[in-house]
Parts: structure tokens; C-alpha cells; sequence
């Protein structure tokens, strides 16, 4: 992250609530090379109502390890979550090791034995004893139906150190989690920071630099915007793929928030226009399949050097049949000329990475597919295939349209897996740029 | 992770040193929903001479939140690596925090100085003032070089508690920071605990479900492996793609070790035999390049439901145009006649997803790009398009060879994503076992 995107992180602290959150992961396999997706899927929905995450801290299944973290986070912070560890086998120790620090004890709970014993039945199966112990909640806890498997979750809230504290104990499996924080933590905690309006809004940017989309944005995100006790700030998060910018706002007069929120929004869209790709859970291939279908375009790939990601970039959203007919992955010269009609002649004179081959890529698997648009990909993704004229990371990216053909240069940097990732993004950006 | 699986973590827990280790991530965008894979990395890597990790921490660019977690870690760890805000912007506070914490010194160092202005030199800038920063390191801190960027990493020892304790700082970068680790913490930490030896191998497994690895190999890892002092271990670690089996030896003879790993593989060989398509770091992609470069076999295929993940994958690995000459992707009906000549009474007869229309599609991108091997998938990734007959799930993926063409039924689960993921692998194994 460069300086100037981590300078705009100083404003967003600034407008939280001055609450300290943390977020406990129990699982060894997290320590032994797993990666962990849960800690920013819960990050990401508590920022989506302006809560910020202080600390995630990893265990593995060790009762004294989960103990130990809890204990020290519940001294420490106003919410704590916990994720994993509440299934039926031995070694799912996080419901014990929390009501053993809150000194709780573990009540039976018909209800929740009842619905285990429904999840069983409905499979055709009869309950294993283990799973019992699923059914012990810990004494005052508020239970959160799994409605995909049997660990249901629980919501406390405890008097410690003089402080009201919230307790979340969360099921590992996105799937089982991922419902209960959006269906019953979210609503819960927006509803019980009501006096304190949270309001959030991220725009999706491709197609530009970090550097440049901040000289673009600068004046917008460096000037105060606090009116009555109400705050807006920006937050600037870039990875490889793209730019997200994000806006929250928080205060305590709704309408007020909304207009600031609506205002900065105008004054970025102007600034950025059509760099702006989409907001908030609208992803690329989205945006496009929604033009596409919208306006009836037809679209093939033919794909050198990305090898088939922006195919399965595009067959990613559900329906994308409806303007996606044919995808191609070209990788050699022989399969550019039998399949794609690129002129050997072009080849020879201009090599495989060239506009010039780009374009008869792009026009040919227009013409072969029969499509509105054909999208072409060819460059130097590497370790090898570098020269001085044409190093790696060398690309090229053409788009075949009944009033012509276009192709645009990229210079990428990265290892092979980075390089065919950008150049996947910059195509998808450029189709969407120009349908 | 099923019960099983997480059986077969007690063993491992119990060969490690009796160390404590924990991980300090630092940096806000990792509290705000970035994925972080540094930690997964260092996990991996020490697992695999030995050590394993207790805790990671993750805290935001706040030099509060970064003293208080590393207090607190140092209390009760024998090791502690932090990963990040080594940057030399005023943001980036792990430096500060720790000196604090250990009461030492921030000492100008001229050697360190002269390396960050020749980075900026070679690319024909002038440093900035604000890099003089990175020259600082922690009173006697062992400097280790970054040959990427600008952040030097530092490797200490102190005395804390009564006992000596490892402390290192590492850049976030990963590009920065894996080649530290494995050129430098791996090397030292192996011959720290020279007189213990440590030593791992990981068998990687695919086309058997979790449980079917487990009954089979179920004698081998639950049998007790323990040779004056030396004892060997077994993890299983189980995701969408794969199925890891790790084998840990450690004790204080080399070759009796090398010898109970080397007997326990071949234990694990003989019951698994092919399912086992690779170690260590090889992936399922170079493993079929291999096959397919050395029988000199050439490849092409169809994709319907995966949409261009195979292709995807297969050019992951650099040099793969030598044996993959082209991929198609063949979502509608209309492409999969008119390009890979799926004859059209099949289509009517048996529908897109059977294993007749799979069986045409090899069999057709096999002629057309004229290759020995022609692959195909169709089926319904979903989360539309599911019948009562033809469930969401349901795939066909077919080879087709010289001497005939051979189809196979999956029944995946999962999103649309997961059943993509989990028809290219089944495909591709399936390529590998037929070879």
C-alpha cells in the first residue's frame, strides 16, 4: 500500500465508535497453511455499518489456548466474536472454554435438540450421540438457528470490568456463519446502535492507478465533511484487480447523512466518471453481463496469454449464456491461424504479441463466433518467454466491433499468476469501456 | 472438517518443541476485508521444519493496538514474528511499537542507509526523506537484506521472563517477505534446534473423498510410530481441491527418522497408490505437464460448466504450450455444434449435460485441434438450471483418445462457484489417471 492510500486511513478511525472489537478464529487447521476467510467476511459486514475490527486473533483446538485468548480479549474489548469450534466432537472447544472464563454454566435446550434431531431425520438419518452436546447453550446466551447444519450460534451479553459487553460465539463454515451475522448480527447491533446512524457506501474503480484515482479524488477526500456532530470520511483499499473507495458516514440525523453521503458520491462520480465501475456487492463481470443482456450484445474471447480466466471470469455470473456464445483459448500460433484466421503473415512480421495480432484475434473470433464483439488477449505472462524489445508482462488486448477493431498496450508487473489476473481485469474494463 | 480429520490433529500436536509462537499481522486494510495470506505462509513454513504456530494476531496501523498485542505475546511466547508496518511512511509503526515495548534503541545504520539509496539509484530516483526511517533498527537486531523493497527485516534475542525469546520483524509485502523467511528464519530456526531434528513431508491426494482417504490409510497413521525418542506424526487437511497428508518426524536421529518417514510413505503408497499425484510443492498442474511433456501427448480442450477454469489452469504453469494446443469454451448449444461438432440429435436426445454430448465434445475438440487427447466437461454449476433428473451438481467430464472415449458422472455440492472449482480438478485428475 502506498503512502498516500494508507494517509487516508487516519480518517477513518476517526469516525467509529469508540468501541474496541474483537474477533477470536479457533481451528488448527488455520494454523498449519489455511487461509482464513471468515475474519474479513465479518470485518467486511461490521465496516458495511460503520464498526471497525481492532484485533482477529488465530488458536488452534486447545482448550487452555481459547481460554487464554478469550479471557485476555473479553479485558480488553466491548465485542467479542468467536468463530469455529462449536461442533459436536471433542476437540470443538470454544462453547466450553468461553462459558468456563464467563463462569456459566451450559444449559440443556430442548428446542435446539429438537431441530438437530429434524436435521438428522430429514437426511434419512438417526442423530449421533456426539451431537448432544450441541444442544447445551451457555446460561443466558440468545441461540442463532443454523439453518445449514447442526452448531447453532449464540449471542450474550455480560457485565465485565464495569462495562456491558457483547458476545458472539459463530460457527466455522461460511456457509452456516455467513447467514446468521447478515440475518441476525447485523440487523441486531444496527439496530441497537439506532441513535448512531451508520451509513456506508463503497464505489468499485478500475482502469487507473491508486496514485492516479488519488490526484483524481484528492480535494474530494481531504476536505472536512462533519455537519451537527455528523461525520463523513473515505477509505482507499487497492489490490491488484482494483480500487475500492469507500465512504462512511456516522452521526445521528439520517437525512443529514444520506445528503452528505449523496453529495460526495456526485462530487467522486464527477471526478471519476466512468472509472467508477459499480457499487457496493456489483462485481465486474456483473456490471457487464447486465449491459450485455441489457442492450442485446453478443460476445466471444479469444485468449492468448490469460488462458481461459476471463472465460471463467465471464461464466462466473449466473446466466451469462444469454450474450456469452464462445469462448477460446489460443495459445499457440498454429491454433491463432487454423482457428482464429489470424494471418501467418501477421505473425511472422509482427510476432504473436503485437496490436497487429490482437486485433485479427479479436475480429476473428468475432467473425468465426458471429458475435456483436469479439475480445482479444495475447502477451508475455512469464517467467520465460521475455525479450529486450518484448519483456514479460508485455500485453496486449484488442476488441473487434462491426465499425472496427481496436487493440491497447499494457505493461504489467508481477509474477504469471499476477500478470494473467491484470490483464483478465484491464479486458473486462476495456469491453466494459467500450460496449 | 469432519471428526475424523480432526482426530488425527491430536498427533501432531504432541511431537512439536514445547514452544509457544505467535504471529503478529499488522496493517488496517487487513481489518477492513482484505484477505491476508502472510500468516498462512509463516505457518506453512515452520510447520514444515517442525514448529508450530499457537496464535495470530491481526491489529490495524495503531501504535497502541501494535504495543499492546506484542506485549502481550512476548508475556507468553517463546517466539514472535510481526508481519508489516516496516514501510517507511508515519503509518507504519511495528518498528516503534517494538522498540518500545523491549525498551531499546532505534540506532542509525549506515550499511542499511547505503542499500535503500542504491534501491532508489538503480531505478534512477532520488530516496525520499521519509525512507531515512528504515535505516533505524532495533538495537541489536540482526539485519536481514530485502532485496525487493526498501524495508529491511530484523531478527532479535532477548531476554524476557527468565527466558530467551525470538523476536522478528518482517516487511507484508509477500514478495518481500517469503524470501526472508525462507532464506534466512528457516535456515537459522533448523540450525537453532539442530540437535533436534525436524523433518516433513506432505503427500497430496486427489479423487477420494476425505473419508475414504481416512479407511484407508486409517492403520498407518493411527499406528504408534515412536523409536528411541524419535517420533513421527500425521496431519490430514482437507479443502474443496485436495487432500493433504502430512507426514512430521522429529527427534534426534537423522537417519532413523528419514527411515520411519521413508517406511511410513511407502505404507501410505501402497494404499493409496495413484490417488496420490504429488509432494510437497509440486501442484496437480505440473504434475500433468510433466506426464504430458515426457510421453510427449498433446491436449486440447472443451469446457461447458467449468467456462475456462481448466484452460486456466493448465497455463498456470509456464512452458504448458508445449503440450496444450487450444481450449474451447463451449457454453451454448450453438457452439457446441458448429465448433466441436456435437451432432444435434444427441443434443435433442440426451440434452447438453449427458455423458453422450461429453463423450462428442472430447471427442470433437480432440479432431479439430487434432491432439491425442481431447477433454471435456459439461453439467449444471447452478444456481438455475437444476432439474428433479439433472440436479444442480450433476457433471459429465469425458476423455477422449485415440483408442476411444471414455465419460464419467460427478454429483457435486456446493455454489457455483465450489462446483466449478471441484469439476476442474476432477477433470484434470482424471487426465492424469489417464495418461
Amino acid at each position: 500500500m502506498s503512502s498516500k492510500n494508507r494517509l487516508l486511513f487516519k480518517y477513518i478511525s476517526a469516525i467509529y465508535l469508540n468501541m474496541f472489537i474483537t474477533i477470536i478464529c479457533t481451528g488448527t487447521e488455520l494454523l498449519t497453511g489455511s487461509i482464513n476467510t471468515d475474519d474479513a467476511f465479518i470485518c467486511e459486514k461490521l465496516n458495511s455499518i460503520g464498526l471497525s475490527v481492532n484485533r482477529v486473533i488465530t488458536v488452534g483446538d486447545s482448550i487452555s489456548d481459547i481460554k487464554n485468548a478469550f479471557r485476555e480479549a473479553l479485558n480488553v474489548s466491548d465485542m467479542v466474536f468467536t468463530v469455529g469450534g462449536l461442533g459436536p466432537t471433542f476437540d470443538d472447544l470454544t462453547r466450553d472454554a468461553v462459558a468456563d472464563v464467563l463462569q456459566a454454566r451450559l444449559v440443556f435446550n430442548r428446542e435446539v435438540m429438537h431441530k438437530i434431531a429434524a436435521y438428522f431425520a430429514q437426511r434419512g438419518l438417526s442423530m449421533p450421540e456426539v451431537n448432544d452436546r450441541q444442544a447445551y447453550i451457555i446460561e443466558g446466551a440468545v441461540v442463532m438457528d443454523n439453518k445449514i447444519g447442526t452448531a447453532p450460534g449464540m449471542f450474550l451479553e455480560r457485565e465485565a470490568g464495569g462495562h456491558r459487553k457483547i458476545i458472539v460465539l459463530l460457527p466455522g463454515p461460511p456457509r452456516e456463519m455467513n447467514p446468521m451475522v447478515e440475518n441476525f448480527i447485523l440487523p441486531l447491533l444496527r439496530k441497537r446502535f439506532e441513535n448512531r446512524i451508520m451509513k456506508a457506501v463503497t464505489l468499485h474503480i478500475c482502469g487507473l492507478t491508486e496514485s492516479a484515482v488519488f490526484e483524481k479524488i484528492r480535494e474530494v477526500v481531504e476536505s472536512e465533511r462533519k455537519m451537527e456532530g455528523n461525520l463523513l470520511s473515505f477509505t482507499i483499499l487497492a489490490s491488484i484487480k482494483k480500487i475500492d473507495l469507500r465512504l462512511t458516514g456516522s452521526g445521528d440525523d439520517e437525512l443529514l447523512l444520506d445528503n452528505m453521503i449523496h453529495k460526495a458520491k456526485s462530487e467522486l462520480y464527477e471526478r471519476l466518471k466512468e472509472d467508477i465501475y459499480g457499487e457496493d456487492s456489483e462485481t465486474l463481470e456483473e456490471i457487464i453481463a447486465k449491459i450485455m443482456c441489457k442492450k442485446k450484445i453478443t460476445l466471444s474471447v479469444a485468449e492468448s496469454c490469460t488462458g481461459g480466466i476471463i472465460s471463467s471470469m465471464i461464466t462466473d455470473v449466473p446466466g451469462s449464456s444469454l450474450y456469452f456464445r464462445q469462448g477460446f483459448v489460443a495459445y499457440s500460433n498454429e491454433a491463432k491461424i487454423k482457428t482464429l484466421k489470424v494471418s501467418e503473415n501477421t505473425l511472422k512480421k509482427y510476432g504473436a504479441v503485437s496490436p497487429e495480432t490482437a486485433g485479427e484475434m479479436a475480429a476473428g473470433v468475432r467473425n468465426l463466433c458471429e458475435t456483436d464483439i469479439g475480445l482479444a488477449t495475447t502477451g508475455i505472462a512469464g517467467p520465460a518467454g521475455g525479450t529486450e524489445k518484448k519483456p514479460v508482462g508485455l500485453v496486449f488486448v484488442a476488441i473487434s466491433k462491426e465499425n472496427g477493431t481496436v487493440a491497447k498496450q499494457f505493461n504489467f508487473g508481477g509474477n504469471r499468476a499476477d500478470i494473467k489476473t491484470k490483464v483478465a481485469w484491464a479486458a473486462l474494463d476495456m469491453l466494459r469501456r467500450n460496449v
